[in-house]
């Protein structure tokens, strides 16, 4: 399989699907003028908001094109500080150890379809949060009874190689626009509790995809232990 | 393992535990007068108050205190008609082929912790329904977001050799009380779709255990295909 990393990199950034909403449990764990990290921040649909409600964001991102259009829509939008965009790896973030009190990764680990890749960057978060901090996630998760997911998640398993990965195609072209992969509970949790975080809050929620299908979704926040 | 069936058959009427609400989903799949068939009843917590509104009920458990405790219940409730209770085992169910419109399963497979068991147990509910009828099942999901969940599962895999299921210990003797599976979204499904039924209602709940812990759960209505 092609690297995943170069696939999102050039995807168009207006094409870059960015369909969750953020769970208001999310504030819960906020204060004013804590630092955000936002991590797979896209065209900055998160960002932006919330750096307008006084948060000090910055959002980090492997696609040039949908960074460009953050930093556009942030001039317009009216933030009392414009969020700080930056194009990185999310393996290697550029931030020192311990400087965020609170890290987002929203619909962003579905597209991170190697399971060594998602280690390293939950331990990559660990890291630049402070201890004690929180790491807010909402991803999607396998959805067997829908007759359209099984049968993508069977289909593609021989060449993904990981249940519940699988291609999602262009509607134009027909060609692979990129590669998804929908979580169990169990991997999720265990992805965060063996690279250093404990689950604080835990919700299975339903969201709805980019071309309108109901899906299963969990909504995370984990702590730094 | 002891033989599941023995071991339900053996606990005290009283100690069944039986927590999960009838979802009013199910409503939308009965009608006046319908057969309706309660696959291990219980002591009659779903059968007694359906025959009350009238619907023509069929209780089925392998535990003979717990029916006899039905009958009881059956006899001081209101019932335009008593549901029938029957000893059964439910791999072999004493009705004709296409005998019921609708099947139920409360909180019943989970006791079933034979993987091949639950598939003959499926098979035979749907050669008791007429064509095109319904099952409804609402049953406990895996919940590896409870540290508590987590644990038993991991503990007890040695022993049970399948993963979700689990030993649920009598509280005052410390003995064994009874065994119990929790459910994969992926198993729950195929376990239907490989033993001739469509999925027609699919939703993930969350259902209070008999001693409080907040659990993950499906409620979910089946056709007869």
């Amino acid at each position: 399989m092609k690297n995943e990393s170069s696939s999102w990199s050039l995807i168009k950034g207006k094409d870059i699907p960015t369909t969750i909403e953020l769970d208001q449990v999310f504030y819960e764990y906020t204060f004013p003028n804590c630092k955000i990290l936002d991590i797979g921040c896209g065209t900055g649909k998160v960002s932006i908001p919330l750096a307008s409600q006084g948060f000090c964001v910055t959002g980090v991102d492997i696609n040039p094109e949908a960074l460009q259009m953050a930093s556009s829509s942030s001039v317009s939008y009216e933030c009392t500080q414009s969020p700080l965009f930056a194009r990185t790896d999310a393996t290697h973030l550029p931030s020192p150890d311990a400087s965020f009190d609170v890290a987002i990764m929203q619909a962003f680990l579905t597209t991170i379809v190697s399971k060594e890749e998602r280690a390293r960057i939950i331990r990559e978060a660990h890291r630049v949060l402070k201890p004690g901090a929180y790491l807010y996630l909402a991803d999607f998760g396998q959805t067997w009874h829908s007759q359209i997911y099984r049968e993508r998640y069977i289909r593609d398993l021989p060449m993904t190689k990981e249940e519940g990965s699988f291609f999602a195609y262009d509607e134009k072209t027909g060609e692979v626009a990129y590669v998804a992969h929908h979580f169990t509970e169990k991997e999720l949790v265990f992805l965060l509790i063996e690279n250093g975080f404990e689950v604080e809050f835990f919700k299975r929620d339903t969201f709805v995809t980019r071309t309108g299908n109901l899906i299963n979704g969990f909504v995370v926040v984990a702590k730094k232990s």
